[in-house]
């Protein structure tokens, strides 16, 4: 689905300009991810909390309340339309909450920006199928993804994945066996289970509601 | 369930006794799997093709169907329980199959009896899934047992696992990832999938008709 551009989209993320950072994206990610830029987030958040990060945030919700319940952690969130990113920010602003940083980037440049080996845990929450063979490398568990996430992630790190779709699950549990990854907690349906304190995305509602099965999976790369 | 023990067991077994091996166990394992002494299936079948096995063949019909599609290739069924052996070697005669044999053993004892690299695939059966915690152990995805198929599978050999069971394959599934396998066509719903000459058990057909869903995976040591 293409969403229609927000009216007024650029003065509304100037308006959020201080909770965005908007890096530089040149065509070529591998030539640009070879020169560092690692942000210092501890000066951003003005603390060195454990630092979580969410890849794909849409329109914020969950990252808003993650950040609420657990405010002895910062929060980053990344995501590279510019129209959810938006309205995310609004969410944070309304809600007060002042531990989360949004990034407008895409996840193939996270190495240019993350300091080796500082995230604690990662985030997936219904990232987009893209059920087409043709559009595989662009699923957020495929393998030059976690090799990605390998090297953000602490040496406790883990991933934490929720999904919707049965085959894009599929996928990534196949793909996380490839690149080494031991999962914990695999879940193939998360709304019959015992799994406590789940935060319910509005998708996830949504498709819950109409019969589709969530499937859960936290992956450790070490 | 425990099964009733079959009327003249013993006779009907002895009947069959061309069929089945029955490796002399003893009570501690760990000290009979020290001694080798592998069973030369080349010379029992009297030809040397790739071999194949099932572990937990209960009455056999998969493998038996399994021997007849694939007339280029010999069978080994591992099964612990006499009654649903003696079933199981029965129909082979009944049916005429010439290229299966049957082991009475354990799954722990296999690295005793079976030449290391020397197995092509290893088909795991809506296996027992053992849902008490305690007995958790005799599970046959738990990591023990994925040990000693590593061992007697060969270089480019794989497991097939099918369950109807959740929590079983959730289990095997992380047992998996824990001992290094790669995993590969894992199918959430098999019979709505476009996997296709499926040879459907008895208890496979009784469980999806029922509304359960059948989980299937191969999984590859290297």
């Amino acid at each position: 689905m293409r969403m229609r551009r927000k009216k007024h989209l650029d003065e509304k993320i100037a308006k959020c300009s201080n909770l965005i950072l908007t890096p530089p994206i040149t065509s070529d990610y591998r030539e640009e991810v070879k020169n560092k830029e690692y942000i210092d987030f501890n000066e951003i958040f003005g603390s060195s909390k454990p630092l979580v990060m969410e890849i794909g945030c849409g329109k914020g919700k969950f990252i808003c309340e993650l950040a609420k319940r657990e405010p002895d952690k910062n929060f980053i969130a990344v995501e590279v339309n510019p129209n959810v990113l938006c309205s995310a920010c609004e969410l944070a602003e309304t809600e007060g909450v002042n531990n989360v940083i949004y990034i407008k980037c895409g996840a193939e440049v996270l190495t240019k920006y993350i300091k080796p080996h500082s995230i604690e845990r990662i985030y997936l929450n219904f990232s987009c199928p893209f059920p087409k063979k043709a559009y595989e490398n662009r699923r957020l568990t495929n393998i030059r993804f976690l090799e990605i996430y390998k090297e953000i992630l602490s040496a406790s790190g883990d991933i934490h994945q929720k999904t919707d779709n049965m085959g894009f699950f599929e996928y990534s549990l196949e793909q996380y066996s490839l690149a080494g990854f031991r999962l914990k907690n695999v879940s193939l349906d998360l709304h019959n289970s015992n799994f406590e304190n789940n935060i319910v995305t509005e998708y996830e509602k949504k498709f819950s509601e109409l019969g589709f099965r969530i499937y859960r999976l936290e992956a450790f790369p070490n």
